[in-house]
């Protein structure tokens, strides 16, 4: 099934849209629950009728379906009570460490790194990324995430797996230029994380088929910058699989339903794949040359955050913010 | 006013109650707003009914009011978007950092510490507090906290002083042992920082009248800890005032009607007033003998938190809470 949450005056959750498999139309679920987080929350009873509307839509069976239109979309989610980030591609954290001049973690291959995130509002998929200052070095992070049922405290990984509900792709946006003194205070990232977006539709796993396996999303996800090739790295490269990262966010803590888990930053080892977010390219820069030359976002600035399946049709719609000034 | 959130099957944000200001009886308030979060959420439209409603209450011409009992309420705000905790109590800074021999950031007195807390199910005020390990340190932390409006990027320390609009009492449940291996790996805590409590009652802040002055609440802080005098110490020696808190917070984000801001660890210089947790306790033990004596929470500690107005009424209802094993 895809979903996505129709832009509403009435409510921040928006309105639930079963969204056909070709993203080309949609049709309002509410009646079997008001928004996608309702149905997640109360997924045993909602899957069964939102599946049936759903093949009703694909077989153009529904008279109340409309075109989809991108800019009348909230993020799939648009806002939810966890949404817990991990760090999972070790080539990521290994690069940007370094650009910082930042230890490594003794348990970097053992432990995932994590961190809670904001999610009482999604930018949505279309919306300008506000910057206070362009000194904050604003960056964008293409990751996945899942969405998940509610998760006991201490639940295995393999139990873990099996609570995932849904698919979405995450434009983590950061700000690079406040992180190293935010950290060298040792409570972690805050200001240094606003608003994220995720993309207009959120996807059960079976959409992917085989692409879906092992706790991964393995396909390349495409980023382009400014309107040009900046990134495919291919997302099945986590070293942490989705069932060790929300059992290790599950620990000590119960998940909520509607608990959203990222990958992190999607990085590969080959170079020719490119980046899923500047701080890379810069490193790899600094690297080369002894100096990055791709500055940070600029007011203006666009990102495309996107992904095909194998048959090269698009499969969640895409992000799609370019940056804009607020004032300070 | 004072509010409660009733213990529902069918939600879990509970059904609105206007409590009485003796916090002896309470009445539904749920055809205004069907959960405190939806009343916060619409506040200039709900704001004058709820008023309304409350002097009915306290005049005794409610006709469908009933008896408060404890174990009837959840937390007074039973979940949220984000939980933003501070450390605006220096002192237990020091004596924390001290212990974990953690040194004092170069900004303590200039820049708020901060972390993003649980906030998708807050434990009932006389839930147990689940131990999956007793080697994790469970521990205690007595905190005053806010709910605000929706507050802007870059909001002021003064105008988001005028977006508080309730006060609650917070149990923010610590796991000691987890921090250090935490912190060191650079993204601040998450493991060891689970479900938390929240008195069972909110108040708006003209209920504690000239206690509530510079976006503190000047009064004692009480924790019982297994029924004996643990802490009383004064919240309002708060380095930072909550407007601070606040606007650190919404510097680079917006927050979303509902936020729950913390103040921290309530902490005084004055060691008569005791603690009000119990790292800090063992931290005094440890300057004085050496060795720390308390150990951390054991299954079968109590925890009480309470707090009394200038005239010795119990304002928040409290908080006491019992630690249960859990199997890992």
């Amino acid at each position: 099934m895809k979903f996505g949450s129709l832009k509403s005056p009435h409510s921040a959750d928006g309105e639930l849209c079963v969204v056909s498999r070709d993203l080309k139309t949609a049709v309002k679920a509410t009646s079997i629950a008001a928004s996608l987080r309702e149905a997640v929350e109360t997924w045993e009873k909602s899957e069964g009728p939102l599946r049936s509307l759903y093949e009703s839509l694909n077989a153009n069976r529904c008279d109340n379906a409309f075109p989809v239109r991108e800019g009348d979309f909230q993020s799939a989610l648009p806002r939810t009570w966890l949404f817990a980030d991990g760090s999972a591609f070790i080539h990521h954290i290994k690069l940007v460490r370094k650009a910082r001049n930042a230890a490594l973690p003794e348990t970097l291959t053992t432990v995932p790194l994590m961190y809670q995130a904001e999610s009482g509002r999604f930018l949505a998929p279309t919306e300008d990324i506000p910057q206070v200052d362009f000194a904050h070095g604003t960056d964008f992070e293409a990751e996945v995430g899942v969405i998940t049922d509610h998760v006991a405290i201490g639940t295995s990984p393999a139990d873990a797996l099996k609570k995932v509900r849904l698919l979405v792709l995450i434009n983590d946006v950061s700000l690079r230029g406040l992180i190293p003194a935010e950290l060298a205070m040792g409570f972690g990232f805050f200001q240094s994380k606003p608003n994220k977006a995720l993309s207009p539709f959120a996807l059960t796993p079976d959409e992917l088929g085989s692409s879906w396996k092992d706790g991964r999303v393995h396909l390349p996800l495409e980023v382009n910058y400014n309107g040009e090739f900046f990134g495919k790295a291919n997302a099945g490269a986590m070293h942490f699989g989705f069932g060790e990262l929300i059992a290790h966010a599950a620990r000590t803590r119960e998940l909520a339903a509607g608990t959203l888990i990222g990958s992190g930053t999607v990085a590969n080892e080959d170079p020719t794949v490119g980046s899923s977010c500047l701080v890379e390219k810069r490193t790899i820069e600094q690297i080369e040359t002894g100096t990055p030359s791709t500055p940070y976002m600029k007011v203006g600035d666009t990102i495309e955050i996107k992904m095909k399946n194998t048959d090269g049709h698009d499969l969640f719609g895409r992000i799609f913010q370019r940056v804009r000034q607020v004032s300070k």
